[in-house]
């Protein structure tokens, strides 16, 4: 549906796109990682972008759409893998990928454009001897405002936890969605308003992030006979506190030699595989901790590496998290994932009962992080999918056995993460978005204040319902 | 008595301090914390002291004190407390405190001379961004060297661990005392064969150690009504994986009234005092921290101080660790303490068990790290002292309840710790130092391989052995 000639008015002489080609390919994320997302929103488009490179224009932009009630989908770079970037009532996606300056660098902060890429951020960062503390496997490519409306951590969640975690944002500064748009800026506790909402409660226009020391880290890989091994070798390394490390998770065989293709000839086919990023005056150190392990092998080290070898391989942060996923499914477009947590103290335990459980059905991925002080591991096992009712049931075996999903098979916020409504982020999109014109769709509690979380049912906007839902609701 | 004529000869052109009472001086650490140590070490001096320049004057003078059979203590500032400065046999005191110099700053790494004083390390990493991991209570005095050869952690192991744990050190290079000393550089696993060895095992030359981001830290006073209560709040903000400490601990009432005598009007005599070092980006988030906990209240923090009490008050970290015993020990002379280990995951439970047990008689310290890759506390509480008898019935106490004492009152490697002998160091021992001429007496398993640690009998070395034992051995 074309936008409204009075709402094209009142957009006179910002960016806008109407093309529906291409409308429809800034309309996407990477929500096809699932098969039920795939299913579910492949007809998902927008009716225009419009592209903004100031506050300025965001706030002339949401005027506009709350004047027309007009729908407004944040978008940075499109590279989540929930939906969470999908219009799924049309409207306007509000692009902010050319607001992209780095404003700041201080000691210890960074102040960026919500648009700024996170490897730009620390292009900008690095001549003071800094670096974001924590970035997910599309470091190249996301921004750090989609970073954080639709992301919990990654890359150096093993030292920092996650962005949920007091300190690893420092300061939002949003727009509300009314008739006269207001900038609010928040910190300390207020800052979970806008934090992991999909842009529902405002649209982030700045952030302010700590940075720790930067390091040319060492990409490593250990290989082992067997999963469970790796997963020992990972939370062992995990627990030394003073070996410096951003990445530590494993991958089981046959998925590295598999999907890691221009890393193969380092790996066997029946080697699991643990992917680290060290200090490199930790190496010493490192090379200490593999000695003690029999079992475990070095496979790969990028600062002993050929010239040739470092320029032809991807970074090991690109094995990790999302991007193995990515990886195999660029390999076997027929796999999907989970997104599981293992709680401590006894994760390693559940990684073994899984792992026997499911085999090859489901070949482990475990990242290792620190949450709530605590080292313990999340999973993004790969599926070796068949049916949306195996998945489900495969689901329900990891929650009956204690281990948490998070469902990457939803697009809203409650059922992709604590499955309950979450009665910060409510009330304030209350004040910030009262018409309910932010991402509509993505946070059940507005849609359907009643919705039972309790029933298992899957969550359907108006307008998706139509899609058969193989679940069964 | 003095040094041979012979050994003088040999040690020509170097600087040789002989006078009595100068010699006696650079005999001391700070031993007298314990009245125990107090009692036993109190006659003991060199005969000369011996300050090097170079690595090639410590090949000197160990090389002559071989030829000699004369013992050589090594002394960086003095700032121990377990005696482990102290020469039992007499004999010569090497003393390195003008072998201090910077060598190198590079990303993440430090190099200094062994008697390099902490903070000075500091100053010449501080234009870099950086500073040191860990630090002791006596930053502005001890030197490197001392802190490895005699330290175990401090400010900073709430984040890194301890000195124990692989990649806190970098690399140690020493100096043998053999007929012809060797040069031995020391890396990964190997480290520990010098590391917490009381130079026994060889004298440190040299240290690499790593760095991490430089902050202009905040210091924090959080005040409580309960001790134990203060002790949850210390273990949560500790478990805050994104909010950057570098100190966290509490001091039971009335200790912080009493002992912070500058601090004094910030504090009621009845309140329990959290001591923090928080990053400055952190404290919009540290106030979020506070305002969680209805029983917190916010005393004084640094960044909001006037300039008056800023140039006032000494710093937190010398509020924390063995200053806070050393600030009672001038206040209150009689009193004395303990070092305890509270495992995880059970540690506030332990906590509050011994709270109750002892009250007044053994007020309460806690510092919280990182130990293996969880967080705890370890307590260095205060006693009300009374006699060697009731000193070790609390101790023994504590030991029951579960809680591990580092006994600091005895004045060997091993029963200050682990109480059991290493076998690494003695092995290292054998080749490096093969007449046992190296700080005698204070590794056990060279003096008495024989010694049963199971007796809990104090080892007494010769002639120390005629000062009565009140312990009954």
């Amino acid at each position: 549906m074309p936008i409204s000639a009075a709402l094209k008015s009142d957009l006179d002489g910002l960016s806008l796109e109407e093309n529906p080609a291409l409308v429809r390919q800034k309309s996407r994320d990477f929500y096809w990682y699932s098969p039920v997302l795939k299913r579910q929103l492949e007809a998902v488009t927008a009716d225009a972008v419009v592209t903004v490179r100031s506050e300025a224009e965001v706030i002339r932009v949401l005027a506009a759409a709350f004047r027309h009630g007009v729908p407004v989908t944040p978008r940075g770079a499109g590279t989540g893998n929930y939906g969470q970037a999908m219009p799924l009532s049309g409207g306007l996606i509000l692009n902010l990928a050319e607001m992209n300056k780095v404003t700041a660098v201080k000691p210890g902060v960074v102040v960026a454009e919500a648009g700024a890429l996170l490897s730009a951020i620390d292009d900008a960062a690095r001549p003071s001897g800094q670096e974001l503390r924590l970035h997910p496997s599309t470091y190249r490519t996301a921004s750090i405002g989609g970073f954080i409306a639709g992301g919990s951590g990654g890359v150096g969640s093993i030292r920092w936890g996650g962005l949920r975690d007091l300190g690893n944002v420092l300061r939002l500064r949003l727009v509300t969605m009314e008739a006269e748009p207001r900038v609010i800026e928040l910190v300390g506790d207020e800052i979970q308003k806008a934090a992991h909402a999909y842009g529902t409660t405002g649209i982030i226009t700045e952030v302010e992030m700590p940075l720790t020391a930067a390091c040319d880290w060492v990409d490593v890989l250990v290989g082992f006979d067997d999963f469970v091994d790796a997963a020992h070798f990972c939370d062992g390394l995990a627990k030394q506190d003073g070996l410096l490390t951003k990445e530590i998770g494993t991958v089981a065989a046959p998925l590295p030699h598999d999907y890691f293709l221009r890393h193969q000839k380092f790996i066997r086919r029946d080697q699991s595989v643990a992917i680290l990023m060290v200090a490199p005056f930790a190496m010493p150190a490192l090379e200490a901790f593999v000695a003690r392990h029999h079992r475990a092998s070095l496979l790969y080290r990028s600062d002993l590496a050929s010239d040739e070898d470092r320029k032809a391989l991807p970074p090991a942060y690109e094995l990790s998290w999302n991007h193995t996923t990515l990886r195999g499914l660029r390999v076997d477009p027929s796999i999907t994932y989970l997104q599981v947590l293992y709680p401590a103290p006894d994760h390693l335990a559940r990684v073994a009962e899984m792992t026997a459980m499911f085999g090859d059905e489901v070949p482990g991925h475990l990242e290792f992080v620190r949450f709530d002080g605590a080292i313990t591991c999340f999973g993004l096992p790969v599926v070796r999918y068949t049916t949306e009712e195996r998945l489900e049931e495969i689901m329900r075996l990891h929650e009956a056995h204690g281990c948490p999903i998070f469902n990457p098979h939803r697009y809203t916020l409650e059922e992709g993460g604590m499955k309950r409504s979450d009665p910060v982020q409510l009330a304030f999109k209350r004040e910030a978005d009262p018409k309910g014109l932010l991402n509509p769709g993505k946070m059940i509690a507005w849609e359907d204040p009643d919705f039972d979380f309790a029933t298992q049912r899957t969550y359907l906007f108006p307008g998706l319902e139509e899609t058969t839902d193989a679940t069964g609701a």
